[in-house]
Formats: structure tokens, sequence, C-alpha cells
């Protein structure tokens, strides 16, 4: 009898349990938006962190730009326009008169920086142009849920230009790579299958979507990020151009690439239990409680002890002394927020010299002697960390289906992804998958690796649905 | 004849020229929104990590509120809805149609947030409630300025909520004092005057608001930052009340306290001179720029040692090897960023195991030896810190004129801040003074301390123009 909803029986209220129990997040007052509290937030500061540190070393740099962008923008990109019309936020009032040109709330910002990436860009010394922003957008959303598909969300958008395809497609591989895909897999402990988007899927305006696709724990993908080749789409209509070394005005080639709040969604869906949040020990805010038992001078000072040492260690550690709280009731507190590992100080223990912890990850507990505590916690956390990835490599592959026929593919999708020739697919194919509620979340070549094309053979689709 | 316009002769046009030649911000599509390009930004993100770590010092944690905001929310409070509503943008349609309710795009969040501080807080348990969040908002403006005065701005917001007035008060002072003023005398190195708002320029909906105030290059002031008391105003009708110790049903008392991308037009001007930006040591996201002069093996190879020991003794350092611009220009162009120090490799310099390194704050130009170059660098550093402090405390004292009557107001105002007895401005002297347009940026007690009232005896006001 759990404080949770348990995920077999209907995971998505077991996610919404999570939600309020570990108080992450709960629904705003529009239509659509959340409300993220203190301990969601600061697990997606640390989520910035780690993909800001990422992104800078790729070269980009951070930037702000106006969240309010005129409708007229999103008209001169015929596929963009068509494509985000539907969700958009519309301001037709400001300073208590009506305006005379509607202004949209930004649902991303290729228009608005496009436009001034065409200002900006004279020469092919003005090559890369590498920015980067962390802002808040807006999609209007029929069947919002938090986190995963909110009508506001946060998150970086990442807009370069470049002096010709290949160094724009190289960029975008990049960023997939050396930015996404690094912190997932290293951070998250998130094994993502990275592909391209099929057609059907691309981003509006893109020539090349490529996508890290996550299993959740009820076998279902989520899109955890994407990398956009734009081609020369929004250097056409917003004039980026330049003068090359041979003194000829050309035309750039623009990417654009983001990742979001929905982060936060997956961490929770790809390793949360039947007791709550998991957070990977180099992602978590919070990597050690330590927890006194008992309303004990000893007890209590021991603590604080441990924490100071901890923390001296590089060890990010909280310590929870709220004696007057039943240790049972505390203890299935920090479960719940996930927090990777408890220290429990108690005076049995500690006539020992010795205190208990307590894996989040696995449930065991073990003693530990306070010589050398500090040692065995750094040690303790990288194997958690390890562990995590390990677990959820297993459960992916597990939970991978080869397919030959699109109806093994119907019954594969019912517990996880499966694996299919693209050739067996095709559109046709994956307008009837669809009937089913199944995408095809990316194409990956039989090696794994990238594909340039579509239209290349031998390619392998990966189906699912999806959040 | 520099590259900017000379301060005495058009000071706003100097600071528009700063903006374009520094490269920080510029005008967006949207009438008063502005983008801030990534030198502008990565001043901002530096002043985010100074004052986001004093904010977490003071316990409060960070969240996040939805953007758009129910307009009933705001009819609820009297005196907000009224001083809110001329700046309102808002949101009429979404997703296609026209929505039922109008949706207000945040101003400020004292509703929302008081909303959700209603529903979380049940018992004194759960008081203090310490809340801050880091957020764009709008307010429609109708004369903007680049930083200083725009539609949309980035700044953190704290909400608190308090058992009782003193614990409130108590707290709002503290993040005036231990956040707000430390940051701005130590950091920034503007020695505002921090003082108590009078109730003609109150916070809307606040019973005490309290400022800090920045004196610019022109002698004008700027109002740097506020922290509010907001009494029970929010809490009556947010119902953010709480069960005390004795059973009784208690409303809350509110604070809430903010500053803004305001700060990086305060310190454009407050620093800077007709050579450009000057920007002080603690907060410069540059603080050293390492020159290679020639393009000469000895002289790069130096500039990336240099560079890579600074970097180690936790210098923020970047080298400039562009031998193919000449040295002339790449000063001036470091000069314009305000880098507060710059090191000149050459290979005369070398030839005695030497650098030259200038000083932005004075242009003094000094020979340094190669051995123990990282100490001097790090010595340089506090050292120009501490004289931009000074240079900014001798101009605001003496440019401060004390007055005794209102013409020798208006006549101190013309070039500075002025002081005089309170008791002889009073509400019909402000309304006075407003017509030449002073006012009063703050009262404080005659030993500078915050007054607990504006009709306590013996208080002085400080009037000035003001941004």
């Amino acid at each position: 009898m759990g404080v949770l909803t348990s995920q077999s029986e209907d995971f998505p209220k077991w996610y919404q349990d999570v939600l309020n129990k570990a108080v992450l997040a709960e629904s705003g007052p529009v239509r659509g938006t959340m409300v993220i509290r203190p301990y969601g937030y600061s697990i997606w500061e640390r989520m910035q962190a780690e993909v800001d540190q990422r992104i800078k070393a790729c070269g980009a740099e951070n930037a702000y730009f106006p969240l309010f962008i005129p409708m007229s923008y999103f008209e001169r990109e015929a596929e963009h326009v068509e494509g985000f019309s539907p969700e958009l936020a519309v301001v037709t009032h400001g300073g208590g008169s009506k305006l005379e040109e509607p202004i949209a709330v930004r649902p991303t910002s290729e228009t608005v920086i496009g436009e001034y990436m065409g200002r900006w860009i004279q020469s092919y010394r003005d090559l890369p142009l590498l920015l980067n922003q962390w802002a808040n957008v807006v999609r209007w959303e029929l069947r919002p849920r938090t986190f995963l598909r909110t009508s506001e969300f946060l998150w970086q958008e990442g807009h370069t230009a470049h002096i010709d395809q290949e160094d724009a497609r190289r960029y975008a591989v990049r960023i997939l790579e050396d930015v996404y895909h690094d912190f997932m897999v290293n951070v998250l402990a998130i094994p993502v299958v990275v592909g391209r988007k099929t057609a059907k899927e691309r981003f509006a305006g893109a020539i090349n979507s490529m996508t890290l696709e996550g299993m959740m724990g009820d076998g279902k993908a989520l899109q955890m990020g994407t990398s956009h080749e734009l081609g020369q789409n929004f250097a056409k209509v917003f004039s980026i151009d330049y003068l090359s070394d041979k003194g000829a005005q050309e035309l750039c080639w623009t990417t654009s690439w983001g990742v979001s709040t929905r982060m936060v969604g997956g961490l929770i869906m790809a390793h949360g239990d039947n007791n709550g949040l998991q957070v990977p020990p180099v992602l978590a805010p919070t990597q050690v409680v330590v927890i006194a038992i008992k309303d004990d001078p000893e007890v209590i000072e021991t603590a604080g002890r441990i924490e100071a040492e901890l923390r001296e260690a590089g060890v990010r550690v909280r310590v929870d002394t709220r004696v007057d709280t039943s240790f049972g009731r505390r203890a299935t507190d920090w479960e719940l927020k996930g927090i990777p590992l408890r220290i429990e100080v108690g005076p049995r223990d500690l006539a020992q010299q010795e205190v208990t912890i307590a894996v989040r990850a696995t449930g065991v507990k073990s003693k530990a002697s306070l010589s050398g505590l500090s040692n065995k916690v750094s040690e303790t956390l990288s194997e958690i960390q390890s562990k995590m990835l390990a677990f959820a490599i297993e459960r992916r592959d597990e939970r991978t289906a080869e397919c030959s026929t699109l109806s093994e593919v119907v019954e594969a999708a019912g517990s996880g992804f499966a694996r299919i020739e693209w050739d067996l697919v095709g559109e046709k194919g994956e307008a009837e998958l669809a009937r089913s509620a199944i995408t095809v979340r990316c194409l990956q070549r039989s090696d794994g690796s990238l594909p340039y094309s579509e239209d290349e053979p031998g390619l392998v689709a990966y189906c699912a649905r999806a959040y």
C-alpha cells in the first residue's frame, strides 16, 4: 500500500501522483500552463547548468531575443507559419489600446532571430554565427500534461548561421552528439535512440530534423530534444546572406536546436518507480541526505559533521534533523523525491562508529564506517549513476523488438519500441501506423549512424507510441 | 575625435552609441522590446549569478510561475490593478480561437504567486515561505529606452509570506541590504543611496517600498532595485492565511522585491566614459584581455601561455590574436567594451621578459615582468575594483547638495542629487518639484538609516531627476 498509484495499475495517474507527492509542479491558472515548485525547478536548474556548459564548449554564445514577434514575420516562411499558426497565442491589446498589428507570443524564435542575423551578418568573416537563448515559449496545447506538453514551457533554443551546407550539418550533428546525447546518457542516464525524423515528423521549415528519443517506464517514447538543419529556407526569407571571400553574395545555411522542461517529465518517467522519483547522482540537486534518526545530541552533532565533510568533498548534501517527524515518514519522503543516497545516523550505529547507507536505486541498506565515509559516498554515487544507466539500457534493449511486418510493429509498440526496415514502412505504412497511434520516432542506418536522407537504402525505422 | 558622441555633448546619444559600438543590445521589432546581444547578455549572466547566490544565502528558493495571468486575478487588489492596467499586454486569441477570458502577460507576479501561496500555506510551520523567480515581464512602455525602460525586460522577482509584520519587514530589509546593497556596492561598484519611497512613489499595493538609487554619469538618478512590504493587502484577497500555534486562523504578511536588466543600463551610465563602457573586475565576464600585438610566433605563443596561466589562477581571461586587424583598432574595441585590464604582448617587451599592462579605469600603461604576472594581475584587478568604487563615491558626494528650499533643490537637481529636510517638502512640495521633472527618490533618517514611516520627524529627502 504505497503513497502512489502503482505504475502497472495506471501509469499516467502514477505520473500525476509523483508530481504532487514529490512537490515538483502543478497546473497553472490558465489552461495548459504550469507552476514549477522549488524542487522541480532545482532539477531544471541542474539540467540548465549541464547543458549550458556543453553549449558554450561548442562555441555558441547566449543572447536574448524578444518574447513578442510581429505576425508578419511568421508569414514569410510558408511551412513555418502553417506549422505554428494553430498554436499561437496572440496579443491584440497593449497599454490600454488595440494594436495596429497583432503580435505573436513566440512559439520558437527562428523568425525573429533570422531577421537579426540578416542584419548582423555581412561577410564570410562573420560566420559561423552561433547563438543560443534560454527562454519561455508558448504553444497553445489542447491536451496539456505537466512538463510533457504545456502551453508555456522553458527551454534553450540555439540558432546558427553557416557558410555552407556541410558546415551547418556538421554543427547540427555536433550539438546533437556532444551536447544533447552526451548530456542525456551521462547526466540523465537515459540511453536515447538518436536518428533522423521522417518528412512527416520534421520541424516546420527544416530540411532535416534529428531527434533523441527516450524510452519511458511504460515503454512509450518521449522526444527529448531535436536539432534541425534549416537549409536556406529561413536565410532566403530573412536575407541572411554574406559576401564570400571571392566577392560573391551568398545565402547562409542555418540550424536550430532545443531541449526543454519536457526533460523533467522524461526524467520522472524514465527512472521513477512505485516509490517515486529517482534522480541520477550526476544530475541530482541533492545527492545525499543525512538523516538524524533521533533527537540525541550526539546524533544531531554527527549528522551535521557528516554534512560538512561531504560538502567539503564536493558532494551536494543536506541534513534532515526534523526529529519531531517520524523517521519512517521522512525516509519515505526522501524516497519520493528520489535522492540517490540516504545516510541514516542513529545511536545504535554510532556506538559502533557506523552509519547506515540506503541506496535509492536498489533499496539496499548497508553499514558504513564513519572513517573514510566521504570516499565511500563518492564511490557509491558513481556506482549508482552507472547502475541507473545500465538498467535503462537493459530495459530499452529488452523492450525493443525486431519486426518485419506492420502488424508485428503494432504488437511490439504495445510495450516498447519496434525496429523495422524503413523500406517496409514508407509514407504509406507511416499513415497506417498512425491509425494505431504509432509514429516513426526516427530513422537510423543499420550501423546506428545518422542517415543523410530518408531515401538511403537499408535504413531502420524505430516505431513507438509516444508522449 | 572619438568613436562615441562625447558625454558632455549629448549624454543620451552617448548612451546609444555605447550600446551599438560595444555591441550590447538594440531595439526589437515590436516597439519597446530589445535584443540583448551576447556581450550584453554575458554581463547580465554575471549579474544573475552574483544576485542568485546572495538570494539563496538568504534562504529563498527559485521556482517558476506562468507568464499568463487571468485578468480576474488583477482585479482583486484595487490599487494593484489601477497601477498596472495601463501597462498590460493582453492576449485575446489562443490556438486559433477567441478566448473566453482575456489573459494578461505578467507585468509582475504578486497575484498569481499570491494565489498559490494561499493554497500551499496551511500552518505556521509552513512559514516563512521564501520564493524567487527569474523571468521576463511585460509592461507597455510609451517612451522606451534600451535596458532602462523596455516593454519586456528580464528580472528576478522574490515573493515571501511571513507570520507577522515584523518578520516580513526584517526579511524585506535583509534582501535590500544583504542582497541588493551588497551586490551593488561590492560587485557593481555603484554606491547606491538606500531609502524609503514616499507614498506617491510606492509600488501599487505595497505599504512600504524601499529603494536603491544610483547616480549616473550625468547626475541623474536610476532606481536600481526595490524591496516592498506588501502588508496584508495581497494576503487578504488571495487568502494567504495560516493556522497559528494557538489554533487561530491568521493572515500572512507578504513582501516582494526585484532587480532587472535595467541594472545593465545603470552599469553603463554609472561607469562609462568617452572611451566607452567600464565593467568593474568583480562583475566583468572578461576581466583581462591578452593582446598579441604582432604576428610573431613567440608573441602568439607567449600570449597563449599568459592566458592559460591566468585562467589557472581563476582570472576570467581571453586572448586576442587577430593580428590581421591593426593593434590600435583592437585596443579601442576592448576599451569600448570596458575590459578592466589589457595585457599587450609585443616583441620589444618580450626581449626584456616584459609585457605592457593597460588599466581601463585610469588609462595608465606600465611594464610588468613575465615572472609573477598572475599575482600582479590579481592585485591590479582588486585595485581597479576599489578605485572604481572610490571614484563613484567621490562623484556621488561631490554632486549631492544640501538644500533648504525647493528652488535650491531645482537648481541642484540640474547636476546631481539634492538633500533636503522632508518636512520642507511634503506632498505639496513633491507635486511642485514634479513640475520641474524632479522626484523624491527616497527618504532616510538623518543617520542614513531606513525610516519606518514617512511621518517620522527629522527625515531627509533625496531629490533628483531620474531615468
